[in-house]
């Protein structure tokens, strides 16, 4: 068990050897620690090899310039000038929220970004300053629209943060698939198989074999079939790939580059990098902001006593999970599993790092 | 089979019988003949009978004002006072068009209105002034949470309409539930079983009878189960009651008013009446416009053109099936059922229009 502060210093440690400035290793190291203690350690620990290698390639700049390149009173498309995503999300977030500041909401587009971690982050970095916060962001292409058996999206997921007063905020984050693919990588890597309604082989039939994606197979949208409104999860994973790319000149659906080495490396492009899209909206642009925040406290409550299903506790509201999370990794410290731990040995021992 | 034009002139004249004025039965019988065409009936004349109710109750405004009762540079709330929704809805989307206009986007969200339709009509207003159009709404409460039996929320509507060059817009108009209540109502009225993953009974088992929400039972989110996502689905549904109710100061969840007669009418209030969101997003605000539209093009035809699964002839892009129905239905004209019809001729005789 790893200490938070320990994980937090040698991930900053990392990124600063790899050249990147104090401040933007410090913003990294708090994306992949958040969402270490948020319980979503598939955004976390594991995803600093796969930015080691992209630096070793020279595939990533750790000396962005980061800068808008179109405005209106709301809105910016920001060109993240190939950065680290946490980097460039980031400073996307906070332009989207000084925006709000003036116009009552902001909302910025990004390109030529990478993976920035959990959207999360980014959308509750608007709860400080009494606004929402919404992040998106396009991914690795292995969903396939409904009717059709082609990857062409990645599982784009959904953050929106709310702020209430006396109850801890409304937090959702979410892909827009009925499973992460973290979750499909760690079942093959334990050799288990899946429910049915979460990928299909290469010829569109059901299956229950998570490692299919490895053999042409693709992740099925929200819904799982057309009958179960799989063509609503379509319409989902759709607009965040269009809010992300199209609106930042990002590349789209099957063009944005692989983080895994299983999908090819396209020559076609169609735009810069992976794209996002943030929001902020200030509460007091619609209601007074004490109004609003009772009027949250009263949503949640009401529906944190929802009557339950019988075996059922209560109702989760969307960033309890994570909170609960959040209290025991804090407390008991953060378990790595032996192969992440191997990776991060090897790159502590290349960059002359202490890692133990 | 009537003719368009034969419904839309006779809905008008329902509305101006009821007292409403020129220009807002004009609004009215556009919304429900939008509906009509683009496939929907279970929000087109059908509906027409509920607002002649609610009319003969003295329960609706025909001569409401509407009014921006908040606003910042890109927001507005609107206090519906108690329109037709379709009323409040169409003035409430000119709003955020004008605000867009001069802050790239505008956001409005409207209270104390009432049922108003298809939430894509006011997402498409946006699509002729080049903007990206938004839409969401509350209603009804007959969608249990994840973990819960008891109903809190309706089957809340997302609608984006957003433009394209040479192909037509893309238009997603969907309810955050795998299935739309107004096609559980039909399969009801037919006597018919519906496929499991829709409704549970009052204890939380499994269903496929659509009479189970007149005994009890509820319909279920978008991914029906937790282990196949209804959690995400349940975090959009109440994303929509958020944004429409409690941006707006309308009745969230459990408190909006019912237009169903099994659903009982609550004392408590949290707001005033039905709650939607409207955005409007002018797409030069981030990237010029024939670019965007360009790029849109390229989205389309990839997508459509993604490989098929078999026996399925290509992905279906959001917006196309509704566009397919409306050439059929402009040509063949539109079909009244019987129990419709019958409704229809009462209410002309009652208010003395020609009907037949």
């Amino acid at each position: 068990m790893y200490k938070y502060e320990y994980l937090l210093q040698f991930t900053k440690n990392v990124f600063q050897k790899m050249g990147c400035s104090d401040h933007d290793a410090e913003i990294i190291a708090d994306v992949f620690l958040a969402a270490e203690l948020r319980g979503h350690s598939s955004h976390g620990m594991i995803r600093i090899k796969d930015y080691y290698q992209l630096w070793k390639a020279k595939r990533i700049n750790v000396n962005p310039d980061i800068r808008i390149v179109h405005e209106s009173p709301s809105t910016a498309v920001i060109d993240g000038d190939n950065a680290v995503g946490m980097v460039a999300a980031r400073k996307s977030m906070e332009i989207a929220i000084e925006k709000a500041k003036t116009a009552g909401t902001g909302w910025v587009a990004t390109r030529n970004s990478n993976h920035f971690g959990i959207a999360g982050y980014y959308a509750m970095m608007a709860l400080k300053h009494d606004m929402i916060g919404i992040c998106l962001t396009n991914a690795n292409p292995l969903v396939a629209p409904t009717f059709s058996i082609e990857r062409m999206m990645g599982t784009n997921p959904i953050a929106v943060a709310i702020p209430a007063g006396t109850n801890p905020p409304f937090v959702a984050d979410f892909a827009t698939t009925p499973i992460a693919r973290g979750k499909l990588a760690i079942a093959e890597k334990k050799g288990e198989k899946v429910a049915l309604g979460f990928v299909q082989d290469k010829f569109g039939n059901p299956s229950d074999d998570p490692a299919i994606l490895k053999d042409g197979g693709s992740m099925l949208t929200l819904g799982g079939d057309r009958l179960h409104g799989s063509h609503k999860g379509f319409c989902l994973t759709s607009i965040v790939d269009i809010f992300s790319a199209v609106f930042s000149g990002a590349n789209f659906g099957p063009f944005v580059p692989p983080s895994v080495a299983y999908l090819p490396v396209l020559d076609k492009k169609t735009g810069e990098g992976t794209g996002h899209f943030f929001g902020a909206m200030r509460i007091d642009a619609f209601q007074p902001a004490n109004d609003f925040k009772g009027k949250m406290d009263e949503w949640i409550e009401t529906f944190r006593s929802a009557r339950p299903a019988e075996g059922q506790d209560h109702v989760v509201i969307p960033g309890d999970p994570e909170r609960e999370a959040e209290k025991i990794l804090i407390k008991n410290g953060i378990d790595i599993i032996p192969s992440i731990w191997k990776d991060l040995l090897e790159i502590a021992n290349e960059l002359q790092i202490q890692f133990s």
